[in-house]
């Protein structure tokens, strides 16, 4: 922060103060990220307790009083400030978050912990093995404590209600319902019509694609990309995610499979979104509250802004097919771009979420926020839940997984975070991509052009200028409003499917 | 602790306490870890800081008052306990630590640890570049707050006896400075004698071998010796070294250099000996302060046992060769075992403390040892170290140092660490190690021939039984004492080397 020189003194005390609490979670971050990517498999027990500790100790210390009494002493030098000055924004965020973390006991805290992290370890074992029953009764431990964390916030209309605020501050299970409702109504005749017509071949995507050499290419893609190594590194886990220890060291994951290509790929540049997102925050807010993205859904919007309205897009790939070609010049020798292009792109009714296409990932993620409220408010059984996920995916897509690998055991979230607000971000972040996209476009006509000659420059800088930088001073709904000028809707990413899939099918 | 449950209340709120610290300690240990191996470099600043806020909540949390309040409660319950009991012996270590630790200010913590950090990023990339000015400030630095945590304990002879004290408990300057003399004395006729005869050829093992090559080798020995994969690891830093965040996970690391066969090799087995002691420890131990080696002299006389007094004895090169041999097939095709025997023994004047032969390596140990009690009672300033690392190595060892990288920079110690009780463990255990396995062919004389037959686990056990398994229950002196019925002496390992020395060359 710039005028750090001439703040209150009760300011200077609250970001000493937060920097510790950072710290403290920074190394969290890093225990679970060792956990996930390099620990043997025995250190676990004593890790699931590291972690219980060190978020109790940074839960303790951000709700003992101290940082309230300081958000006290603050309320009359606040109002002076400007809404969007730095202190203010840090003092408000401060307090939110401070009033929330309050109605937890540490004692929950350290308890959740241990339990994601042996949820996680189970699920680690389980998911290989396709063995539902060794993860049960974590689950149903993991609705229970999810259950009772949101039951300290009382007063709320649906139990999930607190869980989503915690990623999605702002949003409800009502509001999500009636934005979900309505995307799916636009998507459900899209799907009807692009599946209804000849399969596109993707075979060209199954072939044989060495780990070694789909990790060289990945990197290559990093570098041109922007992602600084200096600043970051990529590690293989089981299910590939973002993880940052300031702003200069902001890591991601990814998982490769040597007979698919498109896995790898697009978890990289996935991850690689929200790694721009995190490594863009002004670094004034380091070791702050501020340091960190506004919302999942916005966190997604990134996410998928990278990976699909620029990583599945023509420009992009006329830019980035000869490289691909030269590093798998067998495989792709006779594949033309066009052909590739439509592989990747291909609609289909499918099992697994990460390698879902554009238009029928959200169905996806409709069916796992339907279930995380029925797993809180009761109306299912853990016990009943691999059923009731194959139901779900017989009715919404056609498709039966032949094995909970590919059903309900495919996606970390509930073994590591908690049953409830986990998984809508991804839907509210393809809406906002699009949204955010348009605007981009709007400032940057020439933006396709870039990208097309391997310049992924300007785009990343104006969302730098918009998005990352401002870490998370706005909420979701000033961050779309200042950035696109209107509220979110599902128009935008309507428009955006219409035009690219209206000209790959016939619409 | 098998009778927890009968305890007193204090000693079971004492052990909570102490597991509390002891998580956050491993934190700091991985985030250690990490910016040696991983992190990649820009994260360094921030490493810093999270590396010092840990270390001062664990100091602040072991120095509060509650731990020597409850020491004090247990006094009368101490009392009736026998003193290797492992209650006793835990409040003894316990009181030990914290009436040591409460000496030392919290801010003093936090603001060493930072240094401890920056100093060692500056000196990863002032080593390779061979610019020992980059270094220089934060030597002198180093050289200041190892005074002032020295002085932190007031009444001492000599300036370095707190330091040593830290690693090396029962130990003095002076002690030490007697012991050294007199092994010196015993040392340098031999080494007189050796060196003026031929030198012993040592090419085969200056050819190429590809690291890819060297670490599977090394995993093999790594396996066939016992480390156990799933709880540990091995991978690449500048500089090796052992570090551990739980029983269950105990860590080593190793360098590869592709025209020195034997660095990465002795680098592993003698890391691997610190991770068996880790290892070794009593389970009931897990997450207090016995869980952990006796002093640096003990710890280091296991991995200079494994490295040396097995890992370059006939026996286990009459068990590993032919697998040698079968990794590098061209370079080993034409080298008898005898050869490779006597270039791994081979004894020279040298530069490089950690590719010293074993008759020589004392010498390079006294070096330092001498340095840093100069550094510290300010007869040395750190500008002039350059110049009187040379002086000594021509003196002493009748070579020089072309470079500051093969001189006053190899080592990490007083990067990471602080000046001061850093190097006397390696003679220390030196002496130990042959002392110890004196003692275990005594108990066992078949030993040789089971090594020779890839069998390493009566050694591993009669190691654990006497040694690794009782933690930090008794002192270096109380543990020397009951493992070989005398105290510390050179004898034996003056005995080993005319034994195994005049076996290969003419003494």
């Amino acid at each position: 922060m710039q005028t750090l020189e001439k703040t209150h003194p009760a300011f200077l005390k609250l970001q000493t103060l937060l920097a510790e609490i950072n710290d403290i979670q920074s190394a969290a971050s890093l225990l679970h990220w060792d956990q996930a990517t390099y620990m043997p498999p025995k250190g676990a027990a004593a890790r699931g307790r590291q972690l219980a500790t060190l978020r109790q100790i940074a839960h303790e210390k951000f709700t003992n009083g101290a940082i309230a009494q300081l958000l006290d002493d603050l309320r009359s030098y606040e109002a002076d400030l400007p809404y969007d000055s730095d202190e203010a924004s840090l003092i408000r965020v401060t307090r939110r978050q401070c009033d929330r973390a309050s109605k937890i006991p540490a004692e929950f805290t350290a308890r959740f912990s241990q339990l994601r992290s042996d949820a996680y370890q189970a699920w680690a074992t389980a998911r290989p093995a396709n063995n539902f029953a060794a993860v049960q009764p974590y689950l149903e431990r993991m609705v229970d404590l999810s259950r009772e964390l949101a039951n300290f916030f009382p007063g709320y209309n649906h139990i999930a209600d607190p869980l989503i605020e915690f990623s999605d501050y702002g949003m409800t299970a009502q509001s999500i319902r009636r934005v979900f409702a309505e995307l799916r109504e636009q998507l459900v005749p899209v799907v009807q019509a692009i599946t209804a017509q000849p399969p596109v071949d993707d075979s060209c995507l199954r072939q044989f694609f060495p780990e070694a050499q789909q990790l060289a290419f990945s990197y290559k893609v990093l570098a041109q990309m922007g992602y600084d190594l200096e600043r970051g590194r990529q590690d293989k886990t089981l299910h590939p995610f973002m993880t940052n220890f300031s702003i200069d060291d902001v890591r991601i994951t990814t998982r490769v499979y040597e007979n698919d290509l498109g896995q790898g790929l697009f978890s990289t540049i996935h991850e690689m979104g929200h790694a721009f997102y995190e490594m863009g925050v002004d670094p004034a807010f380091e070791g702050n509250l501020l340091a960190a993205g506004v919302s999942a859904g916005v966190h997604e919007s990134q996410s998928r802004l990278w990976e699909n309205l620029v990583g599945r897009s023509r420009p992009f790939w006329s830019y980035f097919y000869p490289h691909l070609q030269a590093m798998f010049p067998t495989q792709f020798k006779d594949v033309s771009l066009e052909t590739f292009y439509r592989a990747i792109n291909k609609v289909a009714r499918s099992l697994i979420r990460t390698d879902a296409d554009e238009v029928t990932y959200n169905l996806h993620v409709m069916i796992r926020f339907d279930l995380e409220l029925d797993l809180l408010d009761g109306t299912l059984a853990v016990r009943d839940l691999p059923e009731a996920w194959n139901e779900r995916y017989r009715s919404d897509l056609g498709v039966v997984p032949e094995s909970d690998r590919e059903g309900v055991l495919q996606d970390v979230h509930w073994f590591t975070g908690r049953i409830g607000g986990m998984f809508q971000g991804y839907t509210l972040g393809n809406l906002m991509s699009a949204q955010f996209f348009e605007a981009a476009l709007a400032d940057i006509p020439t933006i396709p052009t870039q990208i097309s000659q391997g310049n992924f420059q300007p785009l990343h800088n104006w969302l730098k200028d918009k998005i990352y930088r401002h870490g998370c001073k706005y909420t979701a709904d000033e961050t779309v409003q200042r950035v696109t000028g209107k509220p979110l809707s599902t128009a935008a990413f309507m428009r955006y499917i219409h035009q690219k899939y209206g000209a790959l099918y016939s619409l």
